[in-house]
């Protein structure tokens, strides 16, 4: 239930309410809703206990909904969330860039690539170590050691990192790790969300390739329901009819989400297109249509990638972008 | 590689061969493809170990293949898998009907319907202990006491149990049940696959809702590659921009996949059409074109049923479809 | 606005209220739903003309929709249409097989195949003189002298025309023609479709290759609201990702479009699948879910086809193929 | 096929090599690729008239092709089309935004968001006369009336017109306008695609919902082939399994066609997303991944607007939004 508090109401005044209606054994918290202020409740207040707390007095009206707003949605809170990624921030204006390679295949390129990218400006390093793979047979990662590799990247370049987890029991082993991705096919792993949902750590859920964003918001529910509000969306692709592109990167998702929560919402061009020729161009879109970060995959030498050497940028191209990139955020700065 | 054997060689001499190949160190075994008898390697063998064998002698001709066969594939196997279930056979001929509630809801439920559906002729009970669910907020299932439910209906009606697992932790609690159950959405769960392949009991593996046939196939050999080859695949709908009804259904998918594969395929009208009143069209259909098995929801009450009501048959519709199912098996044995 | 009449009114009586609803402009038909006897009007009657008419004697109740019921709709007929197609009948009970080419090639192609078709039983003849061809540069069909030939091989074989008419300026053209085609491509062809809703003739509608059941329900509006009530459905495959069919045939649209409307539905497995070994087995299913009839490519020399020689049977298969087909319809009038 | 030109060649040299091929019955282009001139020819060269016209003086290498290029392909042309639309140019670095209502509703209607348009920058205004609608009982457009209307906003607002055509038999009454558009349900309607190869006026080619990039640049060959090589592009968004949105906007196809075509490209975010609040961002993301244009719906009363009102900006948002795409296109005039 939705209360619209009168205008008028100081911000004291308006956090002894939901301090009292806590008291009362409610889920409560402010929001805004096209310049009003709301007090959001996880079920229908009484009038009882609205009588309690002086209701008339401070209340305009109520909206009373079916059902509770989830804690993905916007008017949960109201204000867009700003997560930090290892003391870098994202959301609420605060943009990322998360370059690295598709698997992390050895010491040295995981390190080289790290001070590349570092170098043109990305916020996060990415790095796979245990690979989801269509076969049993296809390089799986390198496990363990790649989580070692990519520590040592992490101690050199300073970068925090972000890396795929695909099975919760390897949860110590990503220790090192800031950003704890899962992928596309375990979007409704509910084993592992719920998993993370008990984890101090923020998540970075990547949209299902075949699923709906409603859908999409409620795995990022399963996760927040544990406990953990830290979770940041990713747009990867979603499968169509079209063969020509890997799979068909849907940039609308960005302003629909961004009506629907307050979470941030990030694009992976590489993924989502498939062709390295194709990143830049949709990563400049998914920028300009207000996505709060990037994924892109940087490979030093993506001819002798292990995988998906198709879509990865050399560091050469990836600077290029980060130039677009800047130049691109600094104009749209200019339009609020 | 796929070693063509001459014509005339006896059946004891071509299970000589297949041992001999075994002790150079390759993985061997007899297929039949186009009234050929085949020798079939996981890997090309060497001149060197052809001559050894004495190979003009029996050799007619050689088909390497760029990768080894897998596991699911026709040639590895050369004839229909048939797999016993608790006493019941399906595959190569053999033709089982599930039935059952979406959730398991009560003990009285549970084996109500358990010896409604044995009545009309089902093989095995299926019933939901442990249920994926969109909303982390929706009714999850009975959880452990679901078990313990279907575990009596299994005393009182004989029927063996299907029951989905979601999260390998739980095996145990499985103890009791005859095939285990992977959902659409962990189709590409590969921790779950690989702990099902050391799994002795069989796996039905559902088509995730927008994954390829090749894609099915490979979860289907992430838990063959571990060990346990008894898999039968379910078909159960896929998702497109049809809305009327709640996912489309890829009847298609039975000969294709008979063509690529020697396991058994069953389809699941229920999930498939989202509505009890196609669910009797879409099961004939399936028997038509060649299905190993159908799973239908069954509910005694459907109006009142916590999951899914709408596409339960009650349990006199399911006899009307058995009915149905018998007469056409029957027509179908004619035509061979 | 559906009238509910008095059970106990003789058929006389109904007939004669159609009449009186007619003499006061009206649009009015009998229909009949669960077991009651409906009036269908095509707007709301006013009280003043139920009155005139002696509403409360033969009226038990009202049932006011939104909109008037569409004339593809079941509720406008209230039984299933059944159509003459050249002698033959289609619908409420009739199944008839539609064969031949993808495209006329020769005189004596036509003429060979027509007489192979009629003699495994196929109802009526079909053959490609205007080809819709995706690239300007393909065979685009023998045209005018592809309709001479067809017109000899009914000659020959006594077998009803069926072809596709892309172009509304050829309709002088297909006077021999007894079932006039519309392609999945033109099925949202307005200017096509309205005027052949001016045509004495009964049209083939198929289905767009990603509309759904609505609007391709409401493309055959557009032919009946022209005054042409004779219109059959053909499923022939949508487009989804999976790519190792050229189509996936939805044969749950048959039961579903059963519920909708009147009009007769059949399937076209050749298109739907793109390959002759899947043509047999979703004919089968195609039948057994309740389809009204089968349009099936049937080629003498497949291998040589002009278009879509992957697709075709030879005679010798589409003869095994009819034998199955009439022997799973004998034993399904044993279900009624 | 394909002659790649020696280094050092002159361009008088080059065309007159044009000529004398062309004097043999080649059809023969110049282009460009990776540095490197090309002498593009409709079919491949005999040896005996490349050595007639002195082939190893002038001759790098051939290339030849299985199909010769089509006239759609950047091979044919080698640099981007630049067309010209009543006095204003698109392609090859000429950005347009086309603007105006769904429908034509009233003369004062069309001459007040005419002006409104152009008062924000539009190029050209577009409004629809003839509507295609799924139903037949919809809203079909004002007609001829309607067109009367456009011509008359052309006479006051000096802005080229965009109309919709669906019938060829309607081509004289398209006279006055400037750019003809063909609807996505028409991508596939040959008869109609032919008839506008024959006429002398650019063509607006709208993607079919569910047709590939291929099936598209062949539906602009079909123009091509016909004399007329004017042809604009217009991604309007494909059908997918997501129903928050009318469609799902594909703007991966820029990059993608922009590597495989020198057609113009643009973008309709108004029917691609089916939500004004969707529009902007979208229109941005269009622009910043390098589209040539846009063509966006806009409404003086959008909740009035008798079709897809839902999809139309104000004028006052229309103007805001170009704001924000000249401040775009000035930031990317930097990164050239």
């Amino acid at each position: 239930m939705m209360l619209i508090l009168k205008k008028g109401l100081g911000q004291a005044e308006k956090e002894a309410l939901v301090q009292r209606f806590k008291g009362l054994g409610y889920g409560a918290r402010l929001s805004r809703k096209e310049g009003q202020a709301l007090l959001v409740l996880d079920r229908p207040a009484s009038s009882l206990d609205l009588k309690k707390l002086g209701a008339p007095a401070w209340l305009e009206d109520l909206v009373v909904q079916e059902d509770p707003p989830k804690k993905v949605s916007w008017a949960w809170k109201g204000e867009p969330s700003q997560i930090d990624l290892g003391g870098r921030k994202i959301g609420g204006g605060h943009f990322q860039v998360i370059a690295g390679p598709c698997s992390v295949e050895s010491r040295d390129q995981i390190v080289a690539i790290g001070q590349a990218v570092k170098a043109s400006g990305a916020g996060l390093l990415r790095g796979g170590a245990y690979k989801p793979r269509t076969s049993p047979y296809s390089f799986q990662g390198l496990g363990q050691e790649g989580l070692d590799f990519l520590m040592e990247a992490k101690k050199k370049t300073g970068l925090p990192l972000v890396a795929e987890i695909m099975d919760y029991r390897d949860l110590d082993k990503f220790e090192g790790v800031d950003l704890l991705q899962v992928g596309a096919r375990n979007m409704q792993n509910y084993g592992l969300l719920k998993a993370l949902g008990k984890v101090k750590k923020p998540i970075l859920l990547k949209r299902g390739f075949a699923n709906t964003y409603e859908e999409w918001l409620m795995s990022a529910e399963y996760i927040m329901a544990g406990g953990n509000e830290e979770v940041i969306l990713c747009e990867r692709g979603i499968r169509t009819f079209e063969t020509h592109t890997r799979n068909t990167l849907d940039l609308t998702s960005i302003p629909v989400l961004r009506e629907m929560t307050h979470l941030p919402i990030i694009v992976d061009p590489s993924h989502g297109t498939g062709k390295a020729s194709l990143v830049e161009p949709m990563a400049l879109a998914a920028a300009a249509c207000g996505a709060d970060g990037l994924m892109i995959e940087v490979h030093n030498d993506p001819e002798k990638a292990l995988s998906d050497g198709d879509q990865a940028l050399d560091p050469q191209a990836f600077d290029r972008l980060m130039d677009k990139i800047k130049s691109l955020r600094a104009c749209m700065e200019g339009w609020v």
